[in-house]
């Protein structure tokens, strides 16, 4: 392999494959970047065994020359370390060169480093995945349905399922589920449907905060293929390739109650902020606990801890309903719960103190954030 | 007390202030923020016991109202958390006041938070500092002779001394002095005296470090005050106490050898980014050792360890002088030593393999560097 690159691109191209690779594999040569030059392109693949990132770069980009192949051929280099010293090189093109036994030169300016690589034929398949049938999402509504769910889905290992997202293939929308158990974030999209086999595929959590750390808010498009235990994400040169959890994800349709006793409209924002404030106190009190009371047409939250002090917030609502109610909750969801919601006015159903609540946009049924409220006597 | 404040000013005081809390404190008063107001002022006062941070607010600034005082008086507030509620509240002015057994109203906006407050009485006395002599050395100047020695101090507490920066009173400079017994960074005043009783005081590394990030690069006046265990800077509005270091700083003029072997100039930035690289590798293979040689005029920088490869960078030198030479060092120390040097040319002497050798500016006298190398047979 012999072949000169535009450094600037290919640190790029680099740092997202670098996503894929964690520092705690079992398995050495994923430690690496796997380089793979043909006779008119480049392919990185970065993996940790869950997740695997391919990049594809050609020789031309616009017309402008991005990569010079003199020789085809592949080598695995050491990921993080390989990309520093890319990174920290000087000059417009670096020069990389394979001489015997994988050791290969890195040149730039005045700069040479030799560096003992791998034999690509050593770094595992990447799995095949289908692409028969594609679902194409903008990268960034994508983006948005990721951020509106992922941070529900739960930390534990006690029940795996729950530490990825179900997305729900149904007859008249798709619908994104997480949930922890204590609360639940739903995004639906009303308007796509998919026409797969496959009626669920549960995705790693994991996976998919990697993966919108590199989607961008254009909308350009990202098509989705799924098999029976992986999915493929191809957007623009990169292909982003996932492993599925196994298992059945539970019934969570069962939990939406209907008929609030209580329904409160606010500003988004404002009620954030509010909640932010609160929280300071609810947390230096050791716990995370705020209560919130709707009585005569108020709005109220307060918090207290007995070593602390107490606080106390007015909040504006714009529209009251129902019968009064003091319920509490804890804040860190409250505020996920506002977070994941993008239109300016929410409301908030509720069911009864002791009840699952619901924060929806008020204009809108496409997100649903359910939290669980907290006994406090 | 009963006062209203301009919300964002006060954020700013008291985020310098808190520079003095320290998390670990071993007297709970000390985790708070002492307030007292007067018939015409605030002062906020923060401290660890080697550090404090008294901090003036007027009633007004420039004809624009700062401070509005209805009643006089003193509490003492949970750092930290005492800040984060001023810094999330909204509107322009904040609102405090404290009622008995020192509880404290905080009220902007709709929100009204009461906090458990200390008697100001328990809260410890800061040292006196006699301010009859003073030094007075602009902030930026300031800044940057901390900037320039106090990487180099010791991090080890077996020679407390070192911990601290030696400021030298000569009879016609001023030396600053750190050395963690393998580097040494000098910095020399060489305009100005300071005719005092004391002949030089060791001031903490981290007294100096919080106090650099208080500094601006502005020219405004610093005024320093010393007495015998005490340091005082006075800056604008604040007042910063150090405790200082007791014992016997090491004579470290014997360690400056004369008469190089060897004299190499560079240019600082490319040197500096030349063993950056190096060092990539030199780190990667479990050490920081870099070997320079210089020979037929050429100066070459290289690094191996025999698992992950090797790394050759040739270096534009501007002269070379005497024999070649062939040494070993840390890249860390080398790194910290260039950057410690403002002047876009170095010039690097060496007295042997085996001897520490110097980096100073080319053109001046001011800053001088010193490295012992390190034996690699």
């Amino acid at each position: 392999m012999k072949i000169s690159i535009k450094r600037q691109y290919f640190i790029e191209q680099l740092n997202h494959c670098l996503k894929a690779i964690s520092p705690r594999t079992t398995l050495p040569i994923l430690n690496g970047i796997k380089i793979d030059v043909s006779d008119d392109q480049m392919i990185l693949t970065g993996s940790d065994s869950e997740i695997s990132i391919e990049i594809t770069i050609p020789a031309e980009i616009d017309n402008e020359e991005i990569l010079e192949i003199e020789e085809p051929g592949s080598v695995v280099l050491t990921g993080r370390f390989f990309v520093d010293i890319i990174k920290k090189l000087s000059g417009d093109f670096v020069d990389l060169e394979t001489t015997e036994n994988f050791q290969t030169k890195i040149t730039a300016g005045k700069s040479e480093f030799n560096l003992s690589g791998n034999d690509s034929n050593q770094y595992p398949l990447l799995p095949e995945v289908n692409d028969a049938d594609s679902l194409v999402l903008s990268s960034a509504v994508l983006k948005t349905i990721i951020n509106q769910t992922n941070f529900a889905v739960s930390l534990s290992e006690t029940r795996p399922v729950l530490t990825g997202v179900n997305w729900n293939f149904n007859k008249d929308n798709i619908s994104f589920t997480a949930t922890d158990s204590h609360r639940l974030a739903l995004r639906r999209l009303l308007d796509k449907t998919f026409n797969t086999e496959i009626s669920n595929a549960i995705i790693p959590g994991k996976s998919l905060s990697e993966l919108s750390k590199i989607l961008t808010d254009s909308d350009e498009d990202v098509e989705i293929n799924l098999s029976q235990n992986q999915v493929l994400f191809t957007y623009g040169n990169m292909r982003f390739i996932s492993r599925l959890l196994e298992g059945n994800y539970p019934d969570t349709s069962r939990l939406f109650p209907e008929n609030y006793e209580t329904k409160v409209s606010v500003n988004n924002s404002e009620f954030y902020h509010a909640i932010d404030r609160v929280s300071l106190l609810a947390r230096e009190g050791g716990n995370n606990v705020i209560r919130m009371t709707v009585e005569n047409n108020n709005v109220e939250l307060t918090s207290n801890s007995p070593e602390v002090g107490t606080v106390n917030e007015a909040v504006n609502a714009s529209a009251i309903e129902g019968e009064g109610i003091k319920i509490s909750f804890n804040s860190k969801y409250m505020m996920e719960a506002l977070r994941a919601i993008q239109d300016e006015e929410v409301t908030i159903e509720f069911f009864g103190t002791m009840r699952p609540f619901t924060i929806t946009p008020s204009e809108s049924s496409e997100v649903v954030q359910l939290i669980l409220p907290i006994r406090t006597y």
